[in-house]
Order: C-alpha cells, then sequence, then structure tokens
C-alpha cells in the first residue's frame, strides 16, 4: 500500500495507520481463512478491534479495501523493494530483481491470496476491477515502459507484441503457482522466471 | 469423458451411464452454485436422485468426481471435436481449431469452473492432482507432440522450448479468461489466441 492510495480511497480524514495496518491485516487473514463470501466489513472491523464507521472512512466498499489487502502480502516482503538507477542496464537489473521475483512468488501466503483473487474474478466482478484499477494496470503500465525501453536498447525484438508478452509471462507465472500441486521454492522458481525471459527473447547476463 | 476412465476410476462393477451423466451434472451444478467446500458425494448424490454408494462405485473420491465433472464442460461443447487426417499440415489444422478454441474458451461456464479449479489449489490439492493426472497432463503430453512435429515439419523455431511455450499460452489464457473483468466474445477470443500462436513464433496462413 502507499499513502497515496490510502487517500485516494478515503474521503480525506486524517489518518491512523495504525488502524489501517491493523485493518488490512484483518482483511488478509479472514480471505485466506474463509474466502472472499465470509468476508465482509463488519467482520474485518471486529477482528482489527475497529468500529464499522473506522473502515468506511478509508474504503468505500469491501472490494477496494480486499484489493489493497491482497497487495499488502506482496508490500510484506522487503525484498521486493531495490534501488535502480535510471540508467542501469536492463540486463544487471533483471539479474538484481531475478532471485527477489523468485521469493515473493514461491511464498504460500501470496500464492494463497492470488488463488482468492482469480476465483472470485467471475463471480465478484467488482473485486477484480478494484485490483485491477489500483493494482494490474498500474503495474502493467511500468512493465510496458520497461519492455519499451528494453527494444529501444536492444535487450529485446522491437516487432514484439509487448503487450502479448505480458500476458505471457505473467500467464506462465500464474500456471506455475496456482496449477503445480508442488508448487517450487525461491530457487527453482528463479530459474523458470530466467528461463521465461530468454524464451519469450530477452538478452540477459549469461546465468550465473 | 471417456469410457477408459470412467472404468478405470470404478471397481468394474457394469457402469449406469444415465446415472454417471445425471451425477457429473449434479456435481457441476453444485461446483458453480456453491463452490468446492459445499460439494460433498451426499449432496452431489442426493441431486443426482441417486444413492451415496453408487457415487461411490464410480468414483473412489470426491475430487476424482470433481474433476471428471470439470471436464464434462468442455465436452458439452460440440465443437471441439475435430476430425483431423494424419496428414493434415499444422497451419490447416489451426485454422479448423481456432474459433472452437475461441467458443470453448469464451463460455461462461467453462470460465467459472475454471475459476473454481484454480481458486481450490492451494486449499485442496487432492483436487487439483486428481485434475491434472487425468486430463491437463494428457493434454499437455498431446500438445507437446503437435509442438514438436511442428518444429520438425518447419511450422515452429526448432530451438523453442516446447514447454515453456505451452506453460505460457495456457497461461496468457487463464490470465484472459479469469482476470478480465469483461471477457471477449469468442471471436476476439479466436484473435487473441491467433495473435498469441503468431508471437510464440507459429508459422500460420495468413489471418482470414
Amino acid at each position: 500500500m502507499t499513502a497515496g492510495q490510502a487517500r485516494r480511497s478515503g474521503p480525506g480524514r486524517p489518518r491512523d495507520p495504525e488502524a489501517d495496518t491493523a485493518i488490512l491485516r484483518a482483511a488478509v487473514e479472514l480471505l485466506m481463512e474463509r474466502g472472499i463470501d465470509q468476508c465482509g466489513i463488519e467482520r474485518i472491523a471486529k477482528r482489527a478491534g475497529v468500529t464499522k464507521v473506522t473502515v468506511y472512512r478509508r474504503w468505500r466498499t469491501k472490494e477496494e479495501l480486499l484489493a489493497q489487502a491482497i497487495e499488502t502480502v506482496r508490500d510484506e516482503m522487503p525484498a521486493v523493494v531495490v534501488e535502480l538507477g535510471p540508467d542501469t542496464p536492463l540486463p544487471d537489473a533483471i539479474e538484481l530483481l531475478l532471485p527477489r521475483w523468485g521469493e515473493i512468488l514461491a511464498n504460500g501466503r501470496f500464492r494463497a491470496l492470488s488463488a482468492h483473487l482469480l476465483a472470485a474474478g467471475p463471480s465478484h466482478p467488482a473485486l477484480l476491477r478494484a485490483y485491477r484499477t489500483h493494482h494490474v494496470l498500474p503495474r502493467r503500465e511500468r512493465a510496458r515502459a520497461t519492455m519499451r525501453r528494453a527494444q529501444a536498447d536492444g535487450y529485446l525484438d522491437p516487432t514484439a507484441d509487448v503487450d502479448l508478452l505480458i500476458d505471457m509471462m505473467e500467464g506462465a507465472v500464474i500456471h506455475q503457482l496456482l496449477l503445480n500441486p508442488e508448487p517450487p521454492g525461491p530457487a527453482e522458481t528463479t530459474r523458470y522466471l530466467r528461463a521465461l525471459l530468454v524464451q519469450v527473447g530477452f538478452v540477459l547476463r549469461p546465468a550465473p
């Protein structure tokens, strides 16, 4: 979660970061234990030890709250934060990022939440829409920019359809994460991601 | 479902195809209405109008029954059956198959069931395992054979990693199906599939 997102969601009251954290954590726990149908604002508020009004001050709908709660699990992992200068060549940036991506994707909590979210899609389009608007589309926009830069710098075939490549890579990852009864650990996930980038046509540093 | 699979699952009693159909249909309906946790053998038997013993004669576990039930939705669609001679050039076969794949993937029932199955993965590994063993892996084996033939016949880059390509294509489809709040209809899905095949490197006939 970012401060900007929390502010955008609520009607501008002064925020209580501790309450926010407790609410988001309660939402994540309930979503993992009970699934989305059992995960109403009232229950979330009760578990977080706050009133329903406190929740509604920050999030207009259950869907916006859950979308942000799912995202906090990704943010929990400090490994995802990497400082990269704007001039870092893409292959170097990828070497730094690959093991961190591997760690996140192999994380059991992240996997369980992703499954709940995907499952909710057809029956709870509002949750899917909130998650897409606030998290998927901004991330996709950044990925698109990175890939266009990679094409300009000669690290990726300039004729490739960038949007399709993103679908294929995200899709392969979902496939690995959710359709594998024995999901691989961080190291194997990292190797898989590397193979995927090579297969879609990225020029990488030789594998370590 | 194939007769072979049904026979393999049960202990060899004479089968009653009408009861089988009723049981599979009841399982699909319950799974879509209630989700996997509310989808026990007793409930399925009751809705199908048979005894629990009748169900257990054919399927050892709830997971094997549900895995097969999910598959029947795919089989319901007559469009998937295409007669292809062994000498049909791959690009011709793909032209025949593409609109049929588009129709299946755009089907709302198929989409809803796929979501339930993916969601069940982390919490119900037995269902995922049954579905993989009886349906995903045999289909993947056929896809692999087709792609190797395509490589041999010059319709696909011979250095491509076939398993990764399958993950990417299946993954992109899952992505389109389940992460899209406004999923595309059959015609658009067919165009998407065509673009996907071209992007991974298949040589196709020019788009009609």
